[in-house]
């Protein structure tokens, strides 16, 4: 039976709660998908979310676990003593949920679930997870996975993968190695099944198939995959061991990270945004962000105090200030972006720095060309000062030029630095160039206004 | 041999297509995966593209067209006789990919390719495909999947797969229909190949399985498949007979494609944005964005204007435009961002409209409250103008709130209207608070020095 997730069985839900109705509570959600437990937990005050939790069956708990926002998850596994840790999530999850799970636990009481562990191998292998960065390879693959010998036949890989495969959720691929386990290469479960029993696996295996290192980064990790279309990933260590696998559904969710990541920083929040933290923590991802356009204005402010007596004799020259810094603005943001997003999606682009400056420039003398002009035949139609007029026009042209050379030299420069190109998008680059638009704005005007 | 994709290896090439040294061309690329080749052919100008893309065999200058982003496609199709199209492209290709390819040419040759095609029922299920549109499930899925019926063993399942999996890539789950083809569940190959053979498939089927109808928009696809980390998802017509299936990789592309599309709108650029793309369409994908920016502009200075005797009696006002315009700014980016997003990850939030508003005007409160504290103090030490000083703390106050509310409204207005939400941030958002911030600083100070 499909349950509809609505309002009105949230606040039913609320309701069985209150009056701690367990058996109808277990009625009403234990058939649900975890995902959909997750879902609802997340729409449920935190004290009614740890009430439903403790409520779940072992391993529907934890299944529901790594369906909540791992920020969340202290919340939850400290209502939970070691061993119950121990025996019913981590020997229950597989090797990367177990290790992320983990990696949120004091230090203590990482060692003591470790210990309680009855299969030490299980314990060893998260022991070694833990060790990996967790944005690298390492850091997100399963050591859950079969591995055959390329020198079985297809029977053989049969009857071994039934065996290897009871405590996989899915297979998609099957990993070939020699011997010492280095990874000879790959074989669908597809070719497997499609082949007469006693082929040889050394002639099904394809031998170039795609794989990383421990040590990769979990962007690489995506780009292998989103190009060559994976499903999963084999992992292998320095020189050539195979070690784990990767699978899109992580994949998926750093793909979705990664872009909300730059999409955050381009709108001037930081960190994770989640809508459950409270304003304190909401506010805090924002102040960063508008202090700096705070400094910003206080310094263009000090441009203009210094250029007062300049605005005092030509109060007109005021209205367009914020024509020149919002073209400014949005042209920075406009000419960053393109770089940001084409660094992050990784499309490697052979272009030198000066030939993508030279695109970036192009555009940049067209579109400034254009609104020069506009503004000019505005200010000429409707504004009797011709030196405003030819002032604001100038200043407009040269503005938009520096602030598409800025908006595209400083995420280079940062991406150069290893530093994340992405905070130079947002207020970053619209307050810089808001400066930069006064400062322009002010000299031309004075040399306009000494010719004339 | 791994070949490695560098600028010697394109300078290499370019030189060889000059030379017209075909083998070398084909010596160089023909073993590269058809991704790589899609990226090679990114890097080289057109014409030569094109010379080495009629140097590919049939079958890998297909995988290769489907690599290509599709708004080049027709650059190469046209390039091709239409019995070319039918034969070496369209009926090799899986039916997602060939009913795009059919989409992207014109309609008199699509029935030309249609009507050249041997396998009717091939044609037939393009031409089905055709029909749905483009951002459906419908228009994604592909024909291929296998199918078994509910009333099979494990042993018939595994026969009838290995007929019906010749012409697809990889196989994730069989579907399990009955004698109408209606979908009855689905199983997953691993669960097949692990139960003895004379177990009969309905005691193996999921009935609950996830699937989802022809007219599901692509965003929803994307939110089951991730939600629920599948790697395939069945689509079935208006009555739930089993109509095709879209798998993972599909969905990445959708989940990349809305992630950059939100992303460039709130950085200012319309449409898709490519690194080939020349001078003029770059700009235009710009116009639209900074000419709101200098309508908004305009605006500005015509409410500056009319408070003229204000300004020139008080021309410090005039310092703190900036200030006042960039707060109010980034506060609507960041307002309008978090709704965007929350509506764009498809997270089912039943907070009601005012409980929505209600959170952010506290954060908007907050924040408010702090930088109007910090302004105040910074003008009290650095400024003697008392109610210059008073004004311009009042008026961030009062910005920031209203940004704030406007950068939550009008994304949720758009949403319940069926509007893209994204339009409403970036420039867009700015643009209206910069003119909001404007006239709430001109009223505030006149009534402020009215009465002092």
């Amino acid at each position: 039976m499909k349950i509809e997730l609505n309002k009105e069985f949230i606040e039913h839900l609320t309701l069985l709660i209150a009056q701690k109705a367990d058996p109808e509570i277990i009625q009403a959600i234990g058939s649900l998908h975890p995902a959909d437990i997750a879902e609802i937990m997340e729409q449920l005050d935190l004290d009614e979310a740890q009430y439903l939790f403790l409520l779940l069956d072992g391993e529907l708990a934890a299944d529901v676990l790594v369906e909540i926002p791992e920020n969340d998850w202290n919340s939850y596994l400290k209502l939970l003593p070691s061993d119950t840790i121990a025996h019913r999530f981590i020997e229950y999850l597989e090797s990367d949920d177990a290790a992320d799970v983990m990696a949120e636990l004091d230090d203590d009481l990482q060692d003591e679930v470790l210990q309680q562990m009855e299969d030490k191998e299980q314990a060893g292998d998260i022991a070694d997870l833990l060790e990996y960065d967790e944005d690298t390879a390492g850091g997100i693959m399963a050591t859950e996975l079969v591995a055959v010998n390329e020198n079985w036949t297809v029977q053989t890989c049969l009857k071994e993968i039934s065996i290897q495969a009871e405590d996989i959720d899915e297979i998609y691929y099957v990993y070939v190695v020699d011997d010492k386990h280095f990874l000879k290469g790959v074989l669908s479960l597809k070719k497997l099944i499609m082949k007469p029993t006693h082929t040889p696996i050394k002639s099904l295996v394809t031998e170039d198939a795609h794989f990383v290192r421990t040590d990769a980064s979990q962007e690489e990790v995506a780009q292998i995959m989103e190009k060559y279309d994976l499903v999963a990933l084999p992992v292998v260590d320095q020189i050539g061991r195979l070690k784990g696998r990767i699978t899109i559904d992580d994949v998926v969710d750093i793909i979705r990270e990664e872009a909300d990541k730059d999409y955050q920083m381009a709108s001037g929040i930081s960190g994770d945004v989640d809508a459950g933290d409270n304003v304190f923590q909401r506010a805090w991802t924002r102040i960063p962000w508008l202090f700096i356009g705070m400094c910003g204005g206080i310094v263009g402010a000090g441009v203009l105090g210094s250029n007062s007596s300049q605005l005092a004799q030509i109060p007109a020259m005021a209205f367009f200030i914020p024509l020149i810094a919002a073209m400014a603005g949005n042209v920075g943001v406009q000419s960053s972006s393109i770089i940001v997003q084409s660094i992050a999606s990784g499309n490697r682009n052979f272009d030198s720095v000066g030939r993508k400056l030279f695109k970036e420039l192009s555009v940049a003398f067209s579109t400034a060309m254009l609104f020069s002009v506009l503004i000019f035949l505005y200010n000429f139609l409707f504004n009797g000062n011709m030196g405003l007029t030819y002032s604001v026009s100038i200043t407009l042209f040269i503005v938009m030029i520096f602030a598409s050379l800025f908006g595209t030299v400083i995420p280079l420069i940062l991406n150069k630095l290893k530093i994340d190109p992405a905070v130079a998008t947002g207020p970053f680059i619209t307050t810089t160039n808001d400066i930069l638009g006064l400062i322009i704005y002010m000299t031309v005007a004075r040399m306009f206004f000494e010719i004339l």
